[in-house]
């Protein structure tokens, strides 16, 4: 079978544009409307999509006024979206910064349980001061530190996912013996940030554990990515771009001694769709038009860390900015940012039309056959394994792209027609099972080659 | 309408009988299925339960050899199950010594949205060392440390539910303003155990917050009850005894300042059924003879805080016990299994039988009508308002409870026939809405009165 893109939908309420919800057809209150997210599900696993995504943090954002806030909890929502689809993979953020191993471990592998081997984790340090100080902290932790205790976590969750062997249970009736103790391995885990002594009351779940998740591309990112992640979302403008972030990204986790086949890089992409790139277009504006630049301002001073009021609409960004090594926020789209900026000349208002659809990650209006010829080109020069859609409009703009875009794809061999005999996550991104690490692979005896 | 039984279902893998699972019905592997909880809340709803509820505590037992260990973290399984009912409640068991008080408060009001208003908490300060050393720390706290935590925990909780008003979202489209600011009020909580600064990251939920419940019944379990729990569980086992915890506790409600009908007492009951009384025990026995003796011993010893190997099985319980004062963990069980033993003169054998049924709890063999006397007699007798049923095997035993026993209930008026149009959990127990803390109801103006 010739490669094949891995597709994974990125949900949001009424969709990545901001200004989605003030459309007529939108649901202002879709954020906690289940049956929404049903919809979107089943689309999705219409349109063979590998997985479904939730990002989410620790807090609300400073304001309500300005566009659909607050989300249900994203394990919860997969759970009950476990329930209605059957084979789409469920990918929840969750962050290593402001949860406990012991009990995110457990809801992962519960999830994993409930959907039959379809749970993946999104692994986030959660920047931003607005979340620390709802857990206790005066200030966020520095980037840095954030990450090694990231990795730490990971760690120890995977000490727990692997605290039960797969045939603990034996279920002996009539003996009176359920398991074997001597299957069971508490991971007396003693580090600088956590310490967990015992195994996790679950099994080892269908998976093993989750599919990882990653989306962070700063250094820091990078680089717990070649060592953890088997997905990674990011953000990329150009081709060149997206190209030597996939070639950076490859050899790293060959260095860090992993197949770089077993890490699949998805960039995000928005389309905007119309029969012509005419359309297409219109349909852009339509959306940039409904965009309140005074909100978007106060949204782009946050992610550059000015004071409010800082920014001109109608003039380009201050150019005394600090490089991004100052940066304890989102780093890598923070550079992301002044770089598109700086390469288009973009006055404020501008860059916040461009922001306001997909927040860095690219916009694509076209034509369905433009759009399948943007993602084949991507994929086929070494720049995608895959894309995170992130449609503008929701459900409109899944609904589009499955009826219009994924045709094209299947039609030019890039993309399956059905789901087949797969079944959990990391089957389909074509990912093997993670072994148990306390279970030895006996090598075959070597007496009868000597 | 008369005075009507609240009922919840207590489900717990193949029932609560400790040999359950070695029945030739049982499915050893039931604990992580979710077909089988689907099954068992449809059959609950089919008896019109009011709830069904999850017990939990995070940590592997001693030993998976005995029996089924570990269980689906109960807020996913209730995610799951509210998507496969309509009517009945779901109460998770989470701890407040485990969790911090903004991720439970979003989990909990998640699901109290995705459910339609049918969550409710058990709220529990977990006893034991395992626990403690799978959250970084080295002993338990201390019972009263434990429940300070866990009430101003509550408080916090409380304060993040309040934190949108029920009307934040005004959704003007054509103003670009989704919501009101005005409404969003943070906690900005800076107390002993916590600091929370932020609002919660989702809107006010169906019930306001979910029911609050509680299953302690030290002195200090007391106490928390009668300032916040809206339903308790309880062990009791004879008449007098759940007589004097009720009257004890509805005092104590109003003392407490709030009215003892929003405090809702369920004492568990055990019931093993036969189509006469002879065969009921006979069931009981057939259960009591799939016990493996030093199961229970073990059990027993933790149980007692003894060192393994102290009881003998054939003699009763050492004289020379520690007082329920200098215990740190189950206080209240401790007393009732030690008062219970010595009132019964029962030796370690014969106690470890009977609680193997119910760990505490009323075990109550019988037909269906002594079952639906004896609920009926607590009932009216000022020892309940309601009943947790904890059927012995499942699915069986829920199935005989509600094929039997719940038909008797109806026609002697004590149990409702329909769900009939209350729809959120707090309405099937009475209990009205809570009011946002941060809305103040304005009296009706004094003018026209002068």
């Amino acid at each position: 079978m010739t490669r094949q893109l891995h597709l994974n939908a990125f949900l949001m309420n009424t969709g990545h544009h901001e200004a989605s919800w003030r459309l007529p057809e939108s649901d202002p209150y879709a954020h906690t409307d289940l049956a929404h997210y049903v919809n979107l599900a089943r689309i999705a696993e219409r349109g063979t999509f590998d997985s479904l995504f939730l990002a989410d943090g620790p807090q609300l954002w400073n304001t309500v006024a300005q566009r659909p806030a607050g989300a249900l909890e994203p394990l919860t929502l997969l759970t009950a979206l476990a329930t209605a689809t059957e084979h789409i993979g469920l990918i929840a953020t969750a962050s290593t910064s402001y949860n406990s191993p012991y009990n995110l471990a457990r809801r992962f592998a519960s999830l994993d349980i409930v959907s039959g081997g379809r749970a993946g984790w999104n692994i986030v340090t959660t920047a931003g001061e607005e979340a620390a100080r709802n857990f206790g902290l005066a200030a966020e932790p520095a980037h840095a530190e954030r990450y090694a205790r990231a990795a730490e976590f990971t760690e120890v969750a995977l000490k727990l996912w692997d605290s039960w062997e797969d045939d603990t249970i034996v279920a002996d009736k009539a003996a009176g013996v359920w398991g074997d103790d001597a299957k069971i391995h508490p991971p007396r885990h003693e580090g600088t940030y956590f310490s967990v002594a015992g195994a996790l009351n679950v099994p080892r779940s269908p998976q093993g554990y989750p599919l990882l998740v990653q989306a962070g591309s700063s250094e820091d990112g990078r680089a717990f990515a070649a060592r953890y992640a088997e997905a990674v979302f990011t953000a990329q403008q150009t081709l060149a771009d997206a190209q030597g972030f996939y070639a950076d990204l490859k050899a790293r986790t060959g260095r860090a001694g992993r197949d770089p086949e077993h890490l699949k890089v998805l960039p995000g992409i928005v389309p905007v769709l119309g029969s012509t790139e005419a359309e297409a277009r219109a349909n852009e504006r339509v959306l940039d038009e409904h965009i309140v630049p005074e909100h978007g301002r106060t949204r782009l001073e946050n992610l550059l860390h000015l004071p409010p009021g800082t920014l001109d609409l109608d003039r380009q960004l201050p150019g005394d900015l600090p490089p991004e090594s100052a940066i304890e926020g989102a780093k890598s789209r923070y550079t992301l940012v002044v770089e598109l900026a700086r390469r288009e000349r973009l006055t404020v208002r501008q860059l916040i039309g461009r922001l306001g659809g997909g927040r860095g990650h690219l916009t694509f209006a076209g034509t369905p056959e433009q759009v399948a010829d943007a993602i084949g080109t991507w994929f086929t020069r070494g720049a995608a394994d895959g894309f995170n859609i992130m449609p503008a409009v929701l459900p409109s703009g899944l609904e589009a792209f499955v009826e219009h875009v994924v045709p094209i794809l299947r039609a030019r061999g890039l993309l399956r027609a059905g789901y087949g005999p797969r079944r959990t996550l990391r089957e389909r991104y074509g990912l093997p099972r993670p072994a148990n690490q306390h279970v030895t692979r006996h090598p075959a005896p070597a007496l009868s080659r000597t």
